[in-house]
């Protein structure tokens, strides 16, 4: 059977997914947990399957270590699971509710977006949080991870499939593409699929932007700054600093960027480099910059730069006003950060940065669904439609305007024989 | 100049229209109304040439009409600014406030948008609606109208530029486009655009959709339905079709297919038939609904037909599932309303048709953002992403996470010496 006519039965499907109770959802969540432990062993040979077709392939090292699917990966997910339980419905939310007239009463409620297709990178815990999270806030999903968990995310796909199943969901909700034509397949299925999620390499995320009618959520590059301003904390600048280059290099919330004003260029900066060089951290600088410190050379046009790596790009800037217009011209409008302690150049950074998250003082790597209170994510959104930043639930669910009257119409209110209350509840 | 290097200039000054005040951006708004007033002279002059011209070479009737800008048409447009100017500002609204822990805060909050291009019919209201709806959101905003309405466009254009500027608020933050090529240019702006908001034909809807990387917000559809059970009121149901038929055939939100219980067909049916005759309509209908009226004979696959004139497409559906699943593959997601008093059955219709408005016992007609009560709307939107239904200001705003800390690192959430509280506040 071709992924189209799976997903055409997925879309038929979804206004059942839509109509279950919150109670009957959460039944499945918990349903689901139960089973993976109950199978706890199943995934673990899965897995040591997959590790094994990795080690013996050469697959990336940093790739491996993700693959990995112990006893500790279990417990967190399954600790996800209880979290996301815990969380309110996101639908059925009233988000406004207004007598428009006598007897003619609109409500805006939350629903689920309807059919959902994420292609995730080769993360097995990555499978369970997507489908949860979607299961939760009442959306079918199509899931495609990486090929190199092939195995692992079999097993565990059958566990999510046959939960739901067990506990009363509709048929056809949940769907696995195992192929990477798959995806192509996807692409075309504007009008069944309502939005796509894609994570991974920017060249992937953008492939699948430039290839597809659907809507899509996410981002393509993470070039993250830090601003040092005048009015800095020293003994915070650099911690922060280090950590938001080196505690996850390859993740897209890491620093990519660090912009310093002029008036302390001179004395900070060479302090800065020698730290980020003790943590392996190798510097590009403009002439200015290889003025202050040893670094290799980069042009000024060169800063869109997204290293995914111990690699940082440095600039100096004359001030607060030329850090934003620097970041609003070469960032990717993910997550930027100014150190001040100086609160009025802090808020004038925080509200002219045109990005998903903008910081004072705290590291770049804080933007993230789980740290953020999510309970999970299913990516992070640069786009400034529907969803920015971190995507949990909230970002899984649109609205529609329920209108209830008497036999209204129009043609009362246009000859002025009525006119409109507009009153809200 | 090319609109490409007006609308990069644009770009850089829309954080400083978002960073404005909603005193200042209704201080605009004031402007615009009394520049209006004090103007208008020259507009009802402007549109002299673009009546004439239209007469003189034999535009439809329907778009004469809709090009005429009298003190009728400037009243309606001034009541509808003092109304925006009365609404609550969109920017700066906190819909998070959370302790992530000691010391580091998170918020989110709304922003403009950004840059917003809006394409749109020849209607000389249709160019103050969108500016101020813009405007009081913080966006800037690229105008392109219909070119039947060139000369009073250009006059309208001009008074809220000359206001903006007047009022104090950034140069370049408004754009008009007036040549038909330039439409391709701003679908080139991928990067710069941040939305683009088409109006007009189902056509060049399409068009647009189809021709940019920029996410596209409205509808190129609107085939909307209504569904009369066996349980309805007959007095209520033939004027409720009536209004949603014939009240402006023309509207998206006009009623395309009617679809009937089979138990109340035969009754009914003749019934409607005659009063829709009445009105001018003609009715389409398959082998069925042949055996009970007189109409012209149409297939059971082209149902999904928007006529936009005095016609209609009639159906006899077993029941409310198989009325809700005929809307779900032949309606365009915009509005679809049912007739009943049995409660149940319209809970049912509301929660499984997937539209952005679902009605109980009201015309189509009301899908519109002055009768929904938010001042007056940019478009209608069948998109279930971002917006959905009539969009007002609410659709112009997106949000951004500011973050405050104290030089807190993830490091010490990894490493466990340090836990999250995630307490909203």
């Amino acid at each position: 059977m071709s992924v189209k006519s799976d997903v055409s039965l997925m879309k038929q499907a979804s206004p059942k997914l839509a109509a279950t109770s919150n109670e009957l959802r959460n039944k499945v969540l918990e349903k689901i947990a139960d089973n993976l432990l109950k199978e706890k062993d199943k995934i673990f040979a899965a897995n040591e399957q997959d590790l094994k077709y990795a080690k013996d392939n050469d697959v990336a090292p940093q790739v491996q270590k993700r693959l990995l699917f112990n006893e500790h990966k279990l417990e967190d997910v399954i600790s996800g699971i209880k979290q996301l339980m815990t969380l309110d419905d996101p639908i059925g939310k009233v988000s406004l509710a207004r007598e428009l007239d006598e007897g003619l009463t609109l409500y805006r409620v939350s629903c689920p977006i309807g059919v959902i297709g994420v292609v995730f990178e080769a993360r097995p815990d990555a499978l369970v949080q997507i489908a949860t999270l979607c299961l939760k806030s009442g959306n079918c999903a199509i899931l495609k991870g990486g090929k190199e968990t092939a195995n692992t995310n079999k097993v565990l796909f059958d566990i999510v499939k046959e939960s739901a199943k067990e506990a009363g969901l509709p048929e056809g909700i949940l769907l696995q593409a195992t192929a990477h034509s798959d995806i192509d397949e996807l692409l075309d299925c504007y009008g069944l699929v309502d939005l796509l999620i894609p994570r991974g390499s920017n060249a992937f995320v953008q492939y699948i932007m430039n290839n597809t009618k659907i809507p899509v959520m996410g981002h393509a590059d993470g070039i993250c700054h830090i601003y040092v301003d005048e009015d800095f904390n020293e003994d915070l600048a650099i911690p922060v600093i280090v950590d938001a280059k080196t505690q996850y290099t390859a993740a897209c919330n890491s620093v990519e960027t660090i912009l310093i004003n002029r008036k302390i260029a001179k004395e900070f900066l060479p302090k800065l480099a020698k730290t980020l060089a003790e943590n392996n951290v190798k510097l590009f600088g403009n002439k200015e910059v290889l003025e202050i410190i040893d670094a290799q050379k980069m042009e000024d046009d060169a800063y869109a730069k997204e290293y995914l790596d111990l690699c940082a790009s440095v600039k100096i800037v004359e001030n607060v006003d030329e850090a934003i217009e620097h970041i609003n011209k070469f960032g990717s409008h993910h997550t930027d950060c100014i150190i001040t302690d100086n609160d009025e150049t802090a808020n004038k950074f925080m509200q002219m940065v045109d990005s998903a998250g903008v910081y004072q003082n705290a590291s770049t790597r804080f933007a993230d669904g789980f740290r953020y209170g999510f309970g999970a994510e299913v990516g992070i959104s640069t786009s400034k439609i529907h969803a920015r930043g971190p995507v949990g639930l909230e970002g899984l669910v649109t609205y529609k305007y329920k209108l209830f009257g008497h036999g209204h119409v129009v043609a009362d209110y246009a000859n002025g024989s009525k006119t409109f209350k507009h009153r809200d509840l």
